[in-house]
């Protein structure tokens, strides 16, 4: 048998005492023998995503969690490129895009085209392929009215302004991209997106999904406006670096993104929710299954991030129960040479509804780990365990010295 | 009376839990009422020579317990030319040997020149001290067959291939050296070493030593050939710049040669072997004496790590016992202004038989130093020590402050 690790990963579980559960948080609060458990049988800590006080988003905590350099965070546009399993490579330039609905004199009248649900994929192909200058544009539909637009081409850059209006209502003209610095890069980038906007909107308004949509008294989606411009960064991908196998089970597609660029084989299902309701089970067996062609699984929920947005600790508890009964089900079906992890991403706490930078309890068990005295897995317990006080980088980097992949410095 | 500091350095020290020794680790396993004494009596905690989960090796062990910074690791070359207590300098470049034997057509017929063992010194005197341009050679035989190589000059550099044509079999032709990159400096240095390697052959060929060997029937070491090029990095003694005088009781080349590079006097027996037979208290007695014309003083211990990699762990409790001893040897003689301090360079975990990223049981005892409510000195317990998890140079860095050596920053 050979050394394995999975790690399971409760989205902002990290939080601070509830008045209303007695002083505790919801990870004091819930019931959780399986995590207690590992924590018994294994060794524990706190983990600061990058450093203690800063908060991180969920992009960020997962791009440190497999294991890149906080310093390499592309910004949104790569990263929602990557969420939606676009190729997007070193150098590309990426936005978020919304379909919007464009009447005379440049007015953008609603920003979300009608709120348009159906017709944005046939929409897309007509955009996407097409080349300017020297520079390939990738287009691509998203959930909703969200769409992705990648440039590939020599010497583009970041530094463009956004041509989303962003007004707080709509009515208000889209902006020509403008280059924010006066390099060379910036000018034709700009140049470029400002092209990229008329041929969507030649394309667009005569396309049959929108003569069908005004047939219907809908909105058109005969523009694209754009925001959060970012180049994609140089991603070492440690998969490669160091020589194993990863995957992520996870719904989420920043998740699942993430795990692409990372080098680590996204795997998802449609009955991964997000929600309460989510298969844990099947999350569960999946990581399973890929544990088999894989040296580290991350396995990934969502709900507990939730329930602190929405400021709701005793749902967060009972999310936090759910994520307990999917680890009793790796506990129950791993060997003896697989190591489990548990970690989170960072803390949502819900007396804040946002991500804080307090650190988050981790602990590890498996074959031969080193104990500490610590029983339980929480924020109290964990803060005094044998890892100590360690960074998301340290974390990753002693997971992979489990699975002895970590070169020796010096002889 | 001075305040003064020294630390007993037991190698590859830290382990994991084995089966056979009830789920301890030798450390917890092994009876040690000094090591103990030291953590009842002081502070404990653990040490990642580099950050967590980075497995090192003994050279850069050392390397960071001098004081050094990790950046500053030379490679083998220079490492190996320190060892051999060369002087060694910022900018050379430093070259591990082999004495072999040469036939016609270039081919080594023997990498290790029929395991010649004597004879070498007279060897190396004829090669050490040429001048070839403007570069100064300096080589000296070392243990067995191998030998060392430095050029010291202008314009050189360490991005130079290896002659040693490391076949598995003998019988191959050495390699003319070949810069790696296209600058001067390379070009250079493989001219120089080229032309090293023929000079040796001219004046060892005819050597008396050789022409002793070959009537012996034993086949000449008429030859050099070269691998593991590193150009020493500039290390900022910290003796100097922090005003102190430190030395190294050891019996290993590499750990005498860190010291040296680290401005350290290295002080050694032939009766340290390198295993269980090591005369303790010798070593003990050594670091004594040495005490008196120092400010800190090192100890190291080799056996730990030896037991360690033959996967021997009670063996390896065994020669932490024998650590104890020593430890207890040097708590008996030293004065009350004397701290001592407890470390190791690494983990080397019986179950893997090499280094690991496994952080590594520390303890500081003295003259009023602050205490913790740890009373073992071993991986569990110091785990949880008031020292918390820190790294080499922060350990470094606690021990010269107890000197009143490191310098206030700010005013």
């Amino acid at each position: 048998m050979k050394k394995k690790v999975i790690v399971a990963i409760a989205d902002g579980i990290g939080d601070l005492p509830v008045k209303d559960l007695g002083h505790l948080t919801p990870l004091e609060y819930a019931d959780t023998p399986n995590l207690d458990r590992i924590a018994k049988e294994g060794i524990t800590g706190m983990m600061d995503p990058i450093s203690p006080g800063i908060p991180v988003g969920t992009d960020m905590g997962h791009l440190v969690l497999f294991g890149n350099d906080h310093h390499l965070y592309p910004g949104r546009g790569p990263i929602e490129a990557a969420g939606e399993q676009m190729d997007i490579q070193y150098g590309d330039i990426a936005f978020r895009c919304n379909f919007a609905t464009r009447i005379e004199g440049n007015i953008v009248k609603d920003r979300r085209a009608g709120r348009i649900r159906k017709g944005t994929n046939e929409l897309a192909q007509v955009l996407n392929g097409t080349v300017i200058e020297d520079v390939t544009v990738m287009f691509k539909e998203a959930t909703e009215h969200r769409a992705v637009l990648v440039l590939r081409g020599e010497g583009l850059s970041a530094n463009v302004s956004d041509t989303d209006p962003k007004a707080p209502n709509d009515g208000h003209p889209f902006k020509l991209a403008q280059p924010t610095d006066d390099t060379p890069e910036a000018e034709k980038t700009a140049r470029i997106l400002n092209k990229v906007l008329e041929v969507a909107y030649e394309r667009f308004k005569e396309h049959p999904v929108n003569i069908e949509r005004e047939e219907n008294g809908e909105l058109p989606a005969n523009f694209i406006i754009t925001r959060g411009a970012g180049q994609m960064t140089d991603f070492k991908k440690i998969t490669e670096e160091l020589k194993f196998n990863g995957a992520v089970v996870a719904g989420e597609s920043t998740v699942l993104g993430m795990a692409k660029l990372s080098g680590m084989t996204p795997i998802s299902n449609e009955r991964f929710t997000g929600n309460m309701d989510t298969d844990i089970i099947l999350k569960a067996d999946m990581a399973l299954k890929a544990l088999e062609e894989n040296d580290i699984v991350y396995v990934h929920l969502k709900v507990p991030d939730i329930q602190g947005h929405d400021k709701k600790p005793l749902k967060k508890a009972e999310a936090i129960e759910r994520f307990d009964q999917m680890v009793g089900h790796l506990l129950n079906h791993i060997d003896e040479m697989t190591y489990i992890a548990l970690v989170a991403d960072h803390s949502t706490p819900c007396s804040i509804g946002e991500h804080s930078g307090d650190p988050v309890p981790i602990a590890i068990a498996g074959y031969n780990m080193r104990r500490d005295k610590n029983e339980q897995y929480n924020e109290t317990d964990c803060s005094m365990g044998g890892l100590g006080r360690i960074s998301g980088h340290d974390f990753v980097w002693t997971l992979l010295d489990l699975l002895e992949r970590v070169p020796k410095q010096g002889n």
